[in-house]
């Protein structure tokens, strides 16, 4: 095999190897949580390092998931592993979730499901039990979907080489005619809007993690999408011009991919982003910015200014989107930024997350 | 999330949840290696516990991958993860491991790849440089495929949480019109053919971790066989009953599955199985039975009887079918069982493989 790798002396000098990898050695000789912590490092492995080299247009759009044409059809394909620990927390667990994220990736290019995939990388030592309850809920969840898991892959990996489970959902969907997803769509005068109150599954997991008990049960908002987005898709069809949804690296960073990839810049009022009470005082308490931790059943939606209040309504009419939001505006200036105007007024530059801020939130 | 798993008291008593858990926790209290290898094992975790909890026709013919109806198009969609130790080994990487795994999945229904999706699961303290090595080898393996990556995601685990890095690959293919790959498939009377010489994946990755050196090079197999298939399916089409790559479990229990699933008999004639010198050798050394040890470059034809000659001659045209043999014949005696006749003429029973053989082949 090493005559493939020609293009890169790898552990033949050093020196040689650092000129071909696109990523500095000498600031970043190994792999690191913040890598995969869904702000600037994954960004900077994924763009710098995993694209240039897997190159080909689908996969250079970045976005949630690849649309293909198959047989006449338009159709997405999308793919993410689930390795959030704790396995269970409040408000679902591994298996749910993994039902859930590639739902919604598949909902995020417009998507309607229609058969999932699952690989399971199980650790030796696993309970028995523990795999009858995941396997169960991710049965329940793909039934509420209404989506078959039509295919799967079982491996086992020895004890202290893997932790409890590790999941991976791929989906395919298809995209409705006339349905043209793409974060490169936002334009100047586009308006944002949530579908939700933000942070509740990131404050969900860490308040387990750390054995904090709240007056109110903070629970993971993980839930499905894709009825969501084709309620929304049924008023504002084509004036929807790009879905995401925030989980790693949160709303903020989301933000900024899509105005990094549409050259354009997005101005957000503090006082419009809903939040939970509970939210909002475990944050404070936990020292998170809500901006920046972890939904599971959210959507931002950048829609066309003269369709915003009519796709408002139908995200309020669906009761996953009771509380959603107009948040910001998408702007000619600032391209490539995201800045947020406070309650008392005043502008800041709201950055992608830097490093890691909850390692393993999903 | 707990109402969803009212028919498993999970964790309320014992009792209650083992009458419900159709894996007898008793026996098998925790997951073992064994259940990852491909063999009874395996077979009792998918066949009791996964595949009757997520039930559906596609998943119930447990093929190595689903077929589909997408948009007027028959589509085959499967998945697998990589867990292989030493991620780089003679003959081939887990990166391109990935690809012509997957690749070949797709090809044992008969399809041609359209497109693959690729998870990483990475543990913190990867070398950037070996992240850079795998990923490269996917990029080749995709390119001589002709295959694009079209989307992919990126998770990172602590330190001690994983192995250096797990891939998952999905893959979409097209099956042309006319052909029905299927296990059930299978009917007396049908020829049994092998692509090439068996057993040089499991032989060279034993060889690489146990520090063994033999006179001839053993490298892996690990190669992608849809060309191979479209050329036998160009002479052969209709008359190609079932394909099977024979990776985990090897030759033996690949033939059982099928064996099982169309409740036929499967007759092989030891003298008429291809083995490469060296490897019989490192079987002989090492105590293994070549027909249980992987391949990630041969494939199962099950053919009928008319067509096998034709099939057999297309084959052996290919670069990667050149030692191609007919190994036995489909039989209405002993449904469910493979018998082999040996050398000097006695029958015996070729049971799947029981427990673990190579932990982490694939």
């Amino acid at each position: 095999m090493c005559g493939l790798f020609s293009l890169c002396k790898c552990g033949v000098t050093s020196v040689a190897f650092e000129a071909v990898c696109p990523i500095p050695l000498s600031q970043y000789p190994t792999v690191t949580m913040g890598h995969g912590g869904g702000g600037r490092l994954t960004q900077m492995l994924i763009e710098q390092l995993i694209q240039p080299a897997l190159t080909n247009p689908s996969l250079d759009r970045l976005h949630d998931g690849a649309q293909l044409e198959v047989g006449g059809a338009r159709v997405a394909f999308s793919t993410d592993s689930y390795v959030i620990s704790p396995l269970f927390f409040p408000g679902g667990d591994i298996g749910s979730l993994a039902v859930h994220g590639t739902v919604n990736d598949l909902a995020m290019c417009g998507a309607q499901p229609l058969a999932l995939s699952v690989g399971m990388i199980i650790e030796e030592g696993l309970p028995m039990e523990t795999l009858w309850r995941v396997v169960q809920s991710m049965r329940d969840a793909a039934g509420a979907v209404g989506v078959p898991i039509v295919t799967g892959d079982t491996k086992v990996v020895d004890r202290g080489k893997g932790d409890g489970i590790f999941l991976n959902t791929t989906g395919l969907g298809l995209i409705p005619p006339g349905i043209q997803i793409d974060p490169q769509r936002a334009e100047p005068g586009d308006i944002v809007i949530v579908s939700g109150p933000l942070a509740n599954h990131g404050i969900a997991i860490m308040s387990v993690r750390e054995g904090l008990e709240f007056e109110t049960a903070l629970e993971s908002d993980s839930a499905p999408l894709h009825t969501l987005v084709a309620d929304l898709l049924a008023v504002a069809g084509p004036a929807v011009h790009v879905l995401r949804d925030p989980t790693r690296g949160g709303v903020a960073s989301a933000l900024n991919e899509i105005a990094q990839a549409a050259r354009v810049g997005i101005l957000l009022e503090e006082k419009n982003l809903p939040l939970d009470e509970a939210v909002r005082g475990a944050c404070e308490i936990l020292g998170f910015d809500p901006l920046y931790v972890a939904n599971e059943g959210k959507c931002l939606v950048i829609v066309a200014a003269d369709y915003a209040t009519l796709a408002l309504e139908a995200l309020r009419r669906h009761p996953l989107g009771a509380q959603a939001a107009m948040i910001g505006q998408v702007t000619s200036e600032h391209p490539g930024s995201v800045v947020m105007r406070s309650r008392i007024g005043g502008l800041r530059s709201v950055d992608m997350l830097s490093g890691e801020q909850l390692p393993r939130i999903c």
